[in-house]
């Protein structure tokens, strides 16, 4: 079932966070189905965008420098869309705590902007937006399926639950088809490492291959479930194609759930390099921690016919050949960074 | 068991929304208690902060007049506080979709303001929430539980429920105490009647003292349950006079789930005039209405004690004698209103 790959090409397709890790990949598999691709992304120094992430097919793409905080920017750049891909966010759930109005006004308000945009501008576009598992907070029960309960525990998780909501009631009330994808830890190539505030794989996977050592919190126990990014840009390709996952929300999750202190001993096998340590919590993060997750990924898979393909350790190799390759285009080029995770 | 009562002697409270419906009614309340009252209100003309709402109280409660998205003035206030019952809100839905910015300024944004101030400036004070059953949206079962899924049909309910996460991961993270009830369909008296955007219980009381058609969408039976104003006050005190329920969120709800037309012909009966007839849902408030609800206060009940007293037909009779009194203050004085509802 290849369909909804064929339905790409030609399509207009605008990915909000272009320039990002999810976003640059997606770009990738795009320009490979023949979509005429948009890369709508702010480039502020601490995110994600990285101009290099599109190394290969730059003369492919369209890029947009622009914040989506910019209303009159947005009602511009949504025009004749078919799709959006709507990537762009405040990502470090610790940066949420520090300073929650920069996280209210990306992860919130931006996405009103979006949405406010699309259904002035162009309402009968497609709009599939990046959730994440962080708005259900600790787990009650595990797997976690989309009828568990949203108890976020930071300020990051409460704005991304509102940004998504705001896309099921566009979609409910002015007919802008949105659903959103609650993705769970992603990681693969062009994920940003130059600091440890945005998902700790690609920090741990910049360590190993630094040969550095890796902090583990706690007695490493803890557990969660991953997805390689070509998976998590497979799912948002079959929902931008598909109407029948319009005004839902889905999980999207890893197959193999797998203690910290086991992932860490998988990396650095498979770097050659690199060595760990246990430490204390930071309180500051215990304070925010969800403890075990992992997602039950069947309603997706039922909805779109989604499910992961990538193994955990040919995605770990994969992601390790990258960053070997590449890695003077994601570390900064002068001084050592702080390596306290 | 009135010791919540005795807890209020000489403490310092402050009421955000204080000149409006609820918070002034609290205020009422807390005078009486011997409480030191600061009441903080925008008064914005559309919103529902009056003066008159304080009537025979204006001695002895001081009012500052400042929009809690102002956070240095919130940074002041807040301080040598006891409890702040936190009711300042845009709580229009039909305006939620036509302005949403405006409301995720007020429902998010100031909540923020409140919580960091109080953070910085006053981490021991206890904060009391007002949420609101919109979250919930439309009911998967009846009565509605804290446990059903939050999906909000319009953004006020999606911006009140991140308001009330905020409090939630506040009270976890940063130790600042607070906790959340989830009013149903409050009334009685000082609530606004001078438009119709914002509750429509007040709006068919006023219809009727003015012996005019009340206009019921669909057959009537949808049904609702609605708290009498002194009720929904008394378990802000409960809540605010407990450690029990910090971190939490309550239903506040009503006992005799009723639908709309016998709710109508109760209230004609008591005021001895108006009359009603049905007519077509209007589109725009078809697409955010949530069917039927009623809500299972039962938890509340069980951590602080409160249960509903008031029966409907007394609140009706109390709120309508309260209007026939003092309708004046709460009409603009030239020119009728559109009386659409």
């Amino acid at each position: 079932m290849t369909e909804y790959r064929e339905f790409y090409r030609d399509r207009r397709v605008a990915i909000t966070g272009g320039l990002g890790f999810i976003g640059s990949n997606l770009a990738h598999q795009l320009v490979g189905l023949g979509a005429r691709v948009l890369l709508i992304d702010s480039l502020i120094p601490e995110y994600g965008g990285n101009l290099f992430n599109i190394h290969g097919i730059e003369d492919r793409v369209r890029v947009n420098v622009a914040d989506i905080r910019q209303q009159s920017t947005m009602n511009y750049l949504v025009q004749k869309q078919d799709v959006i891909f709507n990537l762009a966010g405040q990502v470090s759930h610790i940066d949420s705590m520090q300073d929650p109005y920069t996280d209210l006004e990306i992860n919130c308000r931006s996405q009103l902007s979006l949405l406010e945009a699309c259904r002035r501008n162009n309402p009968a576009v497609k709009v599939v937006f990046a959730g994440t598992r962080q708005v259900y907070g600790r787990p009650a029960t595990l797997p976690v399926t989309e009828q568990h309960l949203v108890r976020p525990t930071d300020i990051n998780g409460i704005n991304k639950a509102a940004g998504e909501n705001y896309h099921l009631v566009y979609n409910n009330v002015f007919g802008v088809r949105a659903c959103s994808l609650r993705l769970t830890n992603v990681f693969g190539p062009r994920q940003l490492l130059k600091h440890n505030r945005q998902g700790f794989v690609a920090w741990f996977i910049r360590l190993a291959l630094e040969d550095q050592e890796i902090q583990i919190y706690g007695d490493g126990r803890q557990i969660r479930d991953f997805v390689y990014v070509d998976d998590a840009a497979d799912a948002f390709l079959r929902a931008g194609a598909s109407d029948a996952c319009n005004g839902e929300v889905f999980n999207v999750g890893g197959s193999e759930p797998i203690g910290h202190r086991d992932l860490v001993e998988l990396m650095i096998g498979a770097a050659g390099s690199g060595r760990y340590r246990f430490v204390e919590w930071p309180l500051e993060k215990k304070a925010i921690d969800i403890g075990d997750f992992y997602a039950d990924s069947s309603l997706i898979n039922r909805t779109l016919g989604w499910t992961p393909r990538t193994t955990l350790r040919d995605g770990i190799e994969r992601t390790l050949a990258y960053y070997r390759a590449h890695l003077s285009h994601y570390v900064p080029p002068i001084g050592p960074q702080v390596a306290t995770r």
